[in-house]
C-alpha cells in the first residue's frame, strides 16, 4: 500500500507505521474541526532524545488542563516515538506527539464524551533558521497589526495548534521584508513567534518574556545554561523598546536550538552579527545534547524486550 | 473499500466521495497542524439550500483575507456540495465547505508556497439545541474564566476552527450546570458562543453584539426578518448586565436556527419560557426557507448537464 519511503518522515496512526506523506487522520477529528488538541515536539540528536522526560511532563500538563486523557501509557507512547525515529534512519530528528479530542459521533458536540486519540510522527531534524543562515543571523519583525491570542482566551502554556495569530503575523513580517515575526500582547509586551521563544541581551542581562508565552524547553535550557556560565539571565517582561535597545537577540526552539537575530524591523541589532553571548549559549546548547542528565538514547526493539523481562536477544 | 454507508454523512476529498466516517485528510495538513483553514456551513432544508450565495460570499471573503485561493471554481465546489447532499439521501442537511492552507513540504514552513486544499461534506441536519429542547429553551452560562480570542489576534469575521476559547468556555458552562456558553471580550461585552450568535430582547429592542463575533447568516436573516415584522432590532454592544436584564434571549446558528434561551447563569430569563418575539422570529425563519429569494434547490446531475448545454436526459 505504501508508495513513499520513510526517509522524509514516519507516522504512527492507530498503531500502524506509515510514511508521513501517507499518514491520514479523520476529517471529523476535533483536532482539525475544533483545533481541540495539544502536542509536544522533542528533538533527537545523534540518536538521543534531548530532555525527553521534560517534554513528556509538559505534554501531560497540557492534556490534563484540557481535560483529556491519552488512550496509551507513557511507555507505549515512547515506544511509538522510538519506532518512528528508527524507521526514518537518521541521526537527528524532530519527533512530535499529538493528543486530539477525537472524533464526534453524528450530531454530538459534547467534548466530554469523545475518545481522545494519540498520533506520533518523526521527520529529519527541522531548522526554523537553517544552520547556514544562522551564521549571519535572521530577520525578525515585531508585528503591529496582530497581537498574540491572550492567556484569558487560550492558555499559551498549553502547546496547541492555535496559530492564526502567528500565520497572520508571518504575512505581516513577509510584507515588511522579515523572515519571521514576534507578536506583542495587548499591553505591548513582547511574547513569542511562530514556534519559538525570544531572548534579548540588554544592559548586561539576558531577558526573556514571561507572559503570553509557551514555556519552551529550549528556553528553559538556555536559562539553566546561562546560570552555569555566569551570565545573568531572568524571565521578565520585555517591551518592544527594550528589544530595540538590546545588544543581542536570539530565538529558541526545539526546531533549531539557539538562533541569532541580526535585524529587527529592518534595523541592525548590535554589531549586525551574531553576538558573543548568543554564540556562547548556542555552543553550550549543542554540547549539552550529549550530557547524561538530558540525553536519552532512542531505544532499539532489543532494549524494549529486555526492559520487559523477555531477556536479551 | 467502503465499510460504512452514506447515511451519516458524505465527504468529498480530492474528488472522491466517501462515507464521512471514512473521510481522511493528511496528518501534515496545515489546517490541522496550524489551524490554518477557513470554512463555511450552509443548511439544506427540504432539499433546498438556504442563502447559498451568501455563504459562498462569506467563504470567499474569508479565504481572500487569509490569502488563500481554492483549487476549484465556485461552480465546481457547488457540484461537490450537491453530490454530497444527494448521497446522504435526506431532506434536511448540514453542508460544510473547508479551505485549508494545505500540506507543508518537508521542513518548509512558509504558508505562501503551500497549495490550498478544498474539502466538502454533508451530514443530516445538525441541531445545536434539539427541537424538543427548544420547546422549553436552553441553558446558557456567561463565562467568567475565559474570554473570546480578540479581533487583534484572530479575526472573528473569518470563520475558523480556532475554538480553544469556546471549548474552554464549554467546560466552564458544564461545571456551572449550563448546556452551552457565551464569552465576553476583554471589555466585558458579550460576543458569541460555540457555533452561534446571541440576541437579547431588552426594553422593547432586539439587540445582538457587534464586536468579537462572526457575522452569522442566521443572525443577518433574523435582523432582516425583524425589520419586515416591525420589530425594532439593531446590532449594538451588549453587556452581561443587559443580557441579564433582558425579557427574552435566543441564540442563532445555521445548525438549529433560532433557539430560545430560558435560563442565564442558572436564573430564569423573563417568564422562564420561550418568549413571543423569539417564537415569532423562529416561525418566520423556518417559513423563509421556502422563499425564492433565499432558497436554491439542490441540483440533480441532470440539471448540471442541462446547464452545461449537454441537453436534457
Amino acid at each position: 500500500m505504501s508508495h513513499d519511503s520513510f526517509e522524509n518522515g514516519c507516522a504512527c496512526i492507530d498503531g500502524d507505521y506509515v510514511p508521513l506523506s501517507e499518514a491520514r487522520i479523520s476529517l471529523t477529528d476535533m483536532g482539525f474541526l475544533r483545533c481541540d488538541a495539544t502536542y509536544d515536539v522533542v528533538a533527537v540528536w545523534k540518536r538521543k532524545y534531548f530532555r525527553l522526560n521534560d517534554h513528556f511532563e509538559r505534554f501531560e500538563a497540557s492534556w490534563q488542563r484540557l481535560r483529556m486523557s491519552p488512550p496509551l501509557s507513557r511507555g507505549e507512547m515512547r515506544e511509538m516515538l522510538d519506532e518512528c525515529v528508527r524507521r526514518i534512519e537518521v541521526e537527528d530528528a524532530y519527533v512530535a506527539m499529538i493528543l486530539s479530542r477525537g472524533m464526534a459521533l453524528p450530531g454530538v458536540r459534547d467534548p466530554r464524551v469523545m475518545q481522545n486519540r494519540f498520533y506520533a510522527y518523526a521527520t529529519p531534524y527541522v531548522w526554523i533558521v537553517k544552520p547556514e543562515d544562522q551564521e549571519v543571523g535572521t530577520h525578525v519583525v515585531v508585528c503591529k497589526e496582530t497581537i498574540r491570542i491572550s492567556n484569558e482566551a487560550v492558555y499559551p502554556k498549553i502547546k496547541s495548534f492555535h496559530w492564526g495569530d502567528m500565520v497572520r503575523g508571518l504575512f505581516e513580517a513577509y510584507d515588511r521584508g522579515g523572515y519571521t515575526a514576534v507578536l506583542t500582547d495587548a499591553d505591548g509586551n513582547i511574547t513569542e513567534g511562530p514556534g519559538f521563544n525570544i531572548f534579548a541581551y540588554h544592559n548586561g542581562v539576558l531577558l526573556t518574556p514571561t507572559t503570553g508565552v509557551l514555556e519552551g524547553i529550549t528556553r528553559r535550557t538556555v536559562l539553566e545554561l546561562a546560570e552555569e556560565l555566569g551570565i545573568e539571565a531572568r524571565p521578565e517582561s520585555v517591551t518592544a523598546q527594550v528589544l530595540t535597545d538590546s545588544d543581542e537577540i536570539f530565538i529558541t526552539s526545539t526546531a533549531g536550538g539557539v538562533m541569532p537575530v541580526t535585524t529587527l524591523d529592518g534595523e541592525q541589532v548590535g554589531s549586525g552579527w551574531p553576538g558573543p553571548i548568543t554564540l556562547q549559549l548556542r555552543q553550550r546548547y549543542w554540547q549539552a545534547h550529549d550530557e547524561e542528565r538530558w540525553a536519552t538514547p532512542v531505544a532499539s526493539p532489543e532494549d524494549i524486550r529486555h526492559e520487559r523481562g523477555f531477556g536479551a536477544p
